[in-house]
């Protein structure tokens, strides 16, 4: 059968609800469902993903944690004033959304004075409650919130040793980034794991061995919307006609939340990060070239990236390829949340565990070095028809 | 053993040997040979290709057909002066390049008087003299000359049917296409054919028969340099993300000897019609969109591909991609010549026939509706593994 | 004072009121005087031009011929859902909106049965009618309808000699293009005239000799809002750094109204023509290079510009230049279409008459050859300043 | 006459004669004499310039300072390598470029022992030798050495004061950056100067006040010879147009010798600086965008650059406009330097003194705030119609 078997109601938590992404993926979801918006964008809509068996969308029951609980609404109607949701979309699932908001419960804040340890907790009854008030089979917490900059782990430390960091929990520590306290809650209640972020996250090796004692599947991480997706369905062109490229340049303007985030240094270390080293992987030599990624408030949620590739070719002849990619960064990750989710419940259904084959959806794919779109997407199509099987 | 079990010489003979294609397939094998270039550009030199048992490049003897027989040193030196070939790479190899040029023999002119029977007989004994001078194993007929009108095919014509085909010629008619003539006396001469170009040469479905009656594999056609090498990268990616492409335009300036001829409407045909063919294989419906090819005699031997794609994602968002590609025409096709040549050798050497799973090289690949990249990157993998095991 | 002396009430008249230019225009100026809009764009509001002493945009009541008159509000409805007016500008404005609706007039068809002299009649007296019932000092009429092809002028024919015209007119013949009929009957009206489109209108000798006699000024023609715009800054650069361009290649996508029109190449020859001129005019050389304008319906009434220049300096050295313009057409060409209105009512008020210098808005300006953007501007300030002094 | 009244020989000397921008202009300057080059690039072979009375190319002599003065040959023979200069051009000239290095004297090093007051003597008495031994009337001394980073300058003190600077260089001290140094030398011999980079050079106030009492013109500074070119051809188009720009990204990619001091945010802070104020000032109101000015070594002498702008029309509409320049950086400057040089040689000649109003060809012109190019061109033919009147 096509949406699942046994297709009970499951459930779909967003980390940082109230955010672009975290929106978009909510009225987007509602908005199929009331059949005022098609398919487009989701990749599980395709019958070599949809084979996987996977729960349908109608199933999908949205909540969440934010900073601010109480502006789901009002970020739905300034994305709609901005263009990223359509006008009129809105109204017809007005109900709904409020519905979804009055799921929301308060977020963790790493500002705070709330210990981790007392905050794994409540997240975690969250979570708990969340499943049972609904009913759900299974739930899934996505995380779409702000970029974390890279945490620093150290052999033995609470970042690296499960019992280190019970250790530091019970004494009352905070040693976690935010991203983080999420997944350990997340892991606590039962719940597979999203990263849809650069954030450490679940990529925390005190984590990645919580998941594999509680048998959990995982995927991340930092979703690949943009100048990433290009460069890995480009740069295999280049590796495979053994054209040699010589410097490799990325812009990125963007002007939505995220990139008021990233116009901080610390947090686009993340990003900048993941970004070079696929490149250097599927061509098989680091590549110099320049990578910003500027803050334009005046682009809104909107993300323009210009990358300027030079190459050699056959008796050294230069040759350049230049692309200006112009995206909406929300309606290029929602359709990917969606798809995410309903893939990794179904992980978890079918028994998997661990990082989860994936990489198609990710900038930094964990559990593997593939970076190649083509690659990745037989991947993908592989673990599907198998698991669907 | 990596360069082709057995391996005696084997020939390469250019059909168009003195355009700017034929000249730097030639001037490169010398040099690369003589030390004075590298490998980029070379497909074949890539480990997953090479597993095929190729012959070294060391080893290709090459000769030609061409209307005017002594001009392929001039040539050469023109393309130095443009840039196109590095300045000194000539002059330590002006030896073995006049020995080329007097292996060359003077081709077949369509607009002349020589009946397509004779001048069948008379091209196909130049390749059997060319074989047996050098004591060659094979010999491989490659077209790189200008390109073609497409043919019009009536069933049981000439065109179509064997006995026809001979009667016709018997009979001192000419019915075929000039790429097709040479075709004909290649076969008659026992050799393989790889059609770079997009005329009909090897396609028409008389010589597919007569392709197929001999026993002798083929390669075709219509080498992919640029801008649908880029699509054949790109269009994968819209279509596993599920995006929608509403738009998608497609401006060709190039400056060459074969822009002058793509200047004539009817000879642009051909191209137009195998540029737009994949785009629709690969996103699964039509797609609207102006696609120009224009002859700028500045440009000289570089073309400049610029598209524009628009297209749609989640809840109806418009998005666009455009890119700019600046790319040396004769650098680009030249390494894939030698590539196929050797493929191909190997090929007839394995016994294979028919039309051969070349389509990573081709526009309009014979034998195959698949035109991704990535795909047929893998079939050509494949491919190589089982002829080399 | 900065708003016209005596400054009562003046009519400005659009012929092809209902296209999405004239919707853009009526709709944009009934929003800036309901303070739901600003200023950008409107050229007439910075000081050098106000100097001239302009009728107040407040003082500008709006009426027009149209083929279908019934779709003025309809049409705008599209385009507020198409992006091109902002999301909530129509319902403070539909009262004025309707009032325009309703003072517009059948146009001429020339495909009708309507002969032209019974049209001129007609058409003068709908001009008449609305001056006298809004007690209007003055009525501009701008041409914003479709583009149509080039007209064929004979020495001594009707389209060259206004005895001629009159004789055929009188003979029940139909010798005008459509865009010339408005502005016979314009002129009949003592109406003075701006061509904002490509087609003959006023340029016909015929109508030049009418102005003349009338002692009428008029403007034209086609207007400047896209590419040539771009050009008319960008070439005075290239030429007063004595750089040399080698080939300047165009391509234009449109999907708006006035593309299916240009997807006529009857209809683009108009266009192609006047584009190709000023490039000429102000390098001092003709250039090569293609010029292409297509018709892609997903564009909507959004314009993408494509120019790829080629350019050679000093020492011989390649250089090259490529620019891509995302512009909205009507949005950019409406405000001028205000100005150009406020400019010529205040040039037949100061007396002037035949070609006004308003060549800084065209693509081919009426009486100049001068295409150069900044000399253009400085024409302009020059004739406000003296009009105004 | 067009060639200068009582046209004797006068003299070039270049700061920094054996970088890219001093070969090229060098090579270019005998390469013209010599016929084997046009004269694509020279402003100054314009009527409207010539119309000034200039010096002619050859009665140009050239000399300069470097720090390595053995270094002109090889360094030309580098550029003909990549391209720069054209191949075959160096042999047929090889004796009079042996001839100009064989006139360079050694620079000034601020890294090293030498006091400043012993430097300016030492590069003044330089100038004199120069212009003694070849009899020229006047000397020109052109900077074209690598970016120095913007001085502080205190009130009073040396880089203010005659006098101050005086006591200082008498007491050993070397208070000036180095571009200052070889003005103040020119200033001593007499010498006007022209500073084409954005070093401090001739615009600290000390040496403003210096050139006034010598009675010495100069011009100044940072050539316009890429971006900042464009903006000041587009900049003022928005402007007259009045459409808002909201945002302006410039990305500059380059790999020269001035590509590796600029990767040095010390010495990038000059030129950001003098980049980002025209825009300012051409467009009314300051624009948010990023800047960047990366050094990629692949580029070699050329430079792209690629800006990005969004910009508002009528209805608050939102569009863009993105142009790539790729450009040779050394092949736009030189032949300005050309310009300049006789240009100032001119102006000394016809008793000019302070700033000149050669504002079109600098990024930051001195003793102007207008950036607009069509003004600048305009005020320069003035100058040059007074002057040669």
């Amino acid at each position: 059968m096509s949406d699942g078997e046994g297709a009970g109601r499951v459930g779909l938590w967003l980390v940082g609800a109230c955010g672009s992404v975290g929106v978009t993926t909510t009225v987007g979801a509602l908005a199929v469902r009331a059949g005022l918006a098609g398919r487009v964008g989701l990749v599980a809509e395709q019958p070599e993903i949809a084979a996987a068996g996977l729960p349908a969308l109608d199933d999908l029951v949205i909540g969440g944690h934010d900073l601010d609980v109480e502006t789901l609404v009002k970020r739905a109607e300034r994305l709609a004033a901005g263009g990223v949701l359509p006008a009129g979309i809105l109204p017809p699932i007005a109900g709904e959304l409020a519905e979804v908001e009055g799921r929301l419960r308060t977020g963790y804040d790493r500002a705070g004075e709330e210990p981790q340890g007392v905050a794994v907790e409540r997240l975690s009854a969250d979570l708990v409650a969340f499943r049972e008030e609904h009913g759900l089979e299974r739930v899934v917490v996505v995380d779409v919130a702000s970029t974390e900059p890279p945490a620093e782990v150290v052999a033995g430390g609470p970042l690296a040793d499960p019992d280190a960091l019970d250790a530091a929990l019970a004494a009352g520590e905070s040693p976690l980034p935010a991203s983080s306290v999420y997944v350990l809650a997340a892991y606590r209640a039962g719940c597979p794991v999203v990263s849809f972020t650069p954030s450490p996250g679940p990529r925390l090796p005190v984590l990645v061995a919580l998941a594999e004692r509680a048998g959990l599947p995982w995927a991340g991480s930092d979703g690949k919307t943009g100048e990433t997706l290009l460069k890995s369905a480009l740069a295999p062109m280049f590796a495979t006609r053994a054209l040699q490229v010589n410097a490799w340049a990325s812009y990125n303007m963007l002007g939505g939340g995220d990139g008021a985030t990233l116009a901080d240094p610390d947090n686009a270390r993340s990003k900048l990060v993941t970004k070079a080293q696929g490149l250097e992987a599927m061509l098989g030599h680091p590549v110099e070239g320049p990578m910003h990624i500027d803050y334009v408030p005046d682009h809104g949620d909107w993300k323009t990236a210009i990358d300027h590739v030079s190459f050699e070719g056959f008796l050294g002849v230069r040759m350049s390829l230049q692309f200006t990619w112009n995206g909406c960064d929300s309606a290029l990750a929602a359709p990917l949340v969606l798809d995410l989710a309903r893939l990794t419940l179904r992980a978890q259904q079918a028994g998997e565990s661990g990082p989860l084959p994936f990489g198609f959806f990710f900038k930094d794919p964990a559990g593997s070095t593939e970076h190649r779109l083509g690659t990745q997407w037989e991947e993908l199509v592989a673990w599907c028809a198998r698991v669907g099987a």
